[in-house]
């Protein structure tokens, strides 16, 4: 059977001229200049300075917070000095979330062994009373398990849950939505059964001992009564070994997290004007805001730092795109892409949203980029197969025709905007992701201008054609 | 040149009989149960089993806490059941220091970029005022700039210190001395010049974002009147990257540490008693207590898995030893080696000392044993060297005749005690001493059992030989 499979793929092989095709789907010219800026992208450190600028100058930026404002005016004067246009910022309005002092963040094992553990607030996690709130756990191994626990509205009165799965470490980062179901949603199901507190596992890869922060569901807006949070996971361990021993747990957990009102938070945006087709728009993104225990050198301030880097390579060479390329940096990607749906927003409320030909962001940290995706119509396959073959020199597959274009381009996929995707290695993103650890350190600069040079390549393609990317099929090309 | 030399050393091999002369110096039977015990250790989990008890029972235990008080109990009982002859504790007062609560240490750079840092405070540190202590920092690149800097009483008032020096890893752990004097002796520096804190980088080898703690120095009992604490490496590196701005950075640091009068601390002893000689007694060692920010699986929770689990597959044999062999778990190692001090001061007083044949102490984590020193007389060279030669299988190489036989030795070496070691790998080491990520994870089974393949190998042939190994040389027999 596979002989024949063979034999008569080969003859189909025979019959599609497909070099002749890809060739077709892209302008040599357009490829030139593609790898020339490339070629420049290679040599340049400016995403990597950028990066170094943005966690150092400004540190973490938490929605909301003095530091997220300070963000947007070190956005706007980069920006600015690096020549971009219509450099502007949009605010947006949104709730408040905060975990209060960091001091008064606990978690300790109060019986049958006593001991502090390391643990973090989860992001909408209510406040636990002042003196603490102490009370026995019931373990469960998995999300699934809280799951089919008895429904009922008591038959977890008072206890804390604690749910312990693991989340797997992928290069595709594919590990990270089943894991999160815990932290996004265990606290409704905890609350709906009578308990005081829930306790996770943190969502993340590494044995080091960092506790992973991040949102909980907000379903209908509803906001948490009880605290919730997440050990590190060699903590997760030690309530492990404690509960193979059969005894009971009892814990004490602190915590001052709260909603505190609105605040202001906002997206940055700058251009690169097409000069042929100027109203059409190929939007870049990255988000400048992060979680507040970290600089957010991976998430995302290296994705600042490669799209802006991208889009100044393109600017200088002189010669202009066909179309507008629109850096946008998110604000309060963390906490809902709110920034992401107030852009999408305001779009589809101006009637600008048309003109969004094609989007991508860079979010998932600084590691080489090893596959193309895109989510575009069948028309335009073709054409992202050629491309993915002209970046093969940087050790760039072609992924599927699925999936997002990042984070922030969902709200506007939703509303029928074409993506793409560079696909970063992301099998150690989430060792650090959410964490304190997530530093400048982190990132190896000979990586980060691999991106740039994909990102360059990419962004240059997508603005010099007249292709139209509407229309998404969504099944893939290369299946 | 070269060959000449080659052929006057092939001459004077063939001259000496070196293998006869290596089996000479051990005795075939003690060699062959060696062996024997040795294969049992290879495939005997008691080490980790009682690493795994230990921190996962009791978990930090700092000198003078319930929790280190806890430990002991936990010793007794521990050693009590596994069959050990003669357990007891021998208590001792110390001075007792603590760093408050941890909610309470932070250090914030508060221009020119306001920001958190990850720090802790060092053993010895003294409070810092209610409301933060807040002043510019002089940058000292390295513990010989502060060394070097004008000594006058005034040359650094107002300021905080700030030393940066890297530590170096090393398979011997050689970088850890250098490295440390900024932690130990940087107060001292800064006080005399009218500084008002201290802060120093992380004395480790990790990036990742976890502050090194331990003891000051106190020259004389001269305790700190200042505030003194360490930065994490990424947040030193931060630090760094302000300061290569070339701007005046100050910063807010806040630690409520002190001393805090006299507490209670103990060494646990226990014995294989000896058959022929029992008064002789070979001592191995490792501490009980660790830092108060981890549960110390590393430091020292696996020594004392390790030396244990050798003594008990000792037991178990069945056959004794000529002399006994005495575990000794010290107490308050962290903060100044005092249990190991006051066990010889009370030796020293009441004339046991002279018993005390050799000694040794397992104390630089779980990773395997790659060499065997000794600091002993001439005579007892070949004894040595032919055990390491039995070892070898273990890929344990012969290492100089001279060092420490570890930390809790040094008392007893002082009063003339020979001392032997098994060095372990201490290449990654540093990555988690004395931080909050010294956790049972970071323990591989099989290195471990290794660890006590080569201890009970060890201890067996000092305990089961009549040789003397005092009256040591101070150079390599191999050198």
């Amino acid at each position: 059977m596979i002989g024949i499979t063979t034999a008569i793929l080969a003859s189909l092989v025979a019959l599609v001229p497909v070099d002749s095709l890809l060739e077709a789907a892209l302008d040599p010219d357009s490829v030139a200049t593609a790898h020339a800026l490339s070629e420049q992208a290679l040599t340049s450190d400016l995403a990597y300075q950028l990066t170094e600028s943005l966690t150092t100058e400004i540190g973490p930026r938490f929605a909301g917070t003095s530091q997220d404002e300070r963000a947007r005016k070190w956005a706007v004067e980069k920006l600015t000095s690096l020549g971009f246009e219509n450099v502007r910022v949009e605010e947006f309005e949104m709730d408040f979330w905060t975990r209060g002092s960091t001091g008064m963040e606990f978690v300790e094992i109060v019986a049958p062994f006593p001991q502090p553990l390391v643990a973090t607030s989860l992001g909408g996690s209510a406040a636990a009373p002042e003196e603490g709130l102490e009370a026995e756990i019931v373990f469960f191994d998995s999300f699934d398990e809280l799951l089919s626990h008895d429904p009922s509205p008591d038959s977890l009165q008072g206890k804390i849950v604690y749910v312990n799965d693991r989340m797997v470490a992928t290069r595709t980062a594919e590990g990270y939505g089943p894991a999160n179901r815990k932290r996004t949603q265990a606290w409704i199901e905890a609350e709906d059964r009578g308990a005081v507190g829930v306790l996770i596992r943190s969502v993340g890869t590494s044995s080091n001992r960092f506790p992973h922060t991040g949102m909980m569901s907000r379903p209908e807006g509803r906001a948490a009564t009880i605290p919730a949070m997440a050990l590190a996971a060699p903590d997760a361990d030690q309530l492990e070994r404690i509960h193979s021993r059969g005894t009971a747990i009892t814990v004490r957990m602190g915590t001052q997290a709260g909603w505190r009102g609105r605040a202001t938070s906002g997206n940055v945006i700058a251009e690169v004007v097409g000069d042929e087709a100027p109203e059409e728009i190929v939007i870049i993104g990255a988000h400048l805001d992060s979680w507040d225990n970290s600089p957010g050198a991976l998430d995302d301030a290296s994705g600042v730092g490669i799209v802006t880097a991208a889009a100044r390579i393109i600017l200088d060479h002189g010669e202009r795109p066909r179309r507008t390329i629109r850096i946008v940096l998110f604000g309060a990607e963390e906490v809902g892409l709110l920034g992401a749906r107030a852009y999408a927003e305001a779009r589809a409320g101006d009637g600008t949203l048309e003109n969004h030909v094609i989007g991508s962001e860079s979010d998932l940290g600084a590691r080489p980029v090893w596959s193309l995706s895109s989510n575009v119509a069948e028309r335009a396959w073709p054409f992202f197969d050629a491309m993915q073959v002209e970046m093969q020199h940087l050790g760039i597959l072609r992924g599927p025709n699925s999936g997002s274009g990042g984070p922030d381009m969902i709200p506007l996929q939703r509303l029928g905007m074409p993506v793409a995707r560079l696909n970063q290695n992301g099998e150690d993103m989430f060792d650090f992701h959410h964490t304190p650890n997530d530093t400048f350190d982190k990132i190896v600069p000979e990586e980060m201008a691999q991106n740039v040079a994909a990102w360059v390549m990419f962004t240059w393609l997508l603005a010099d054609t007249d292709l139209d990317f509407r229309e998404s099929g969504r099944t893939s090309p290369t299946e």
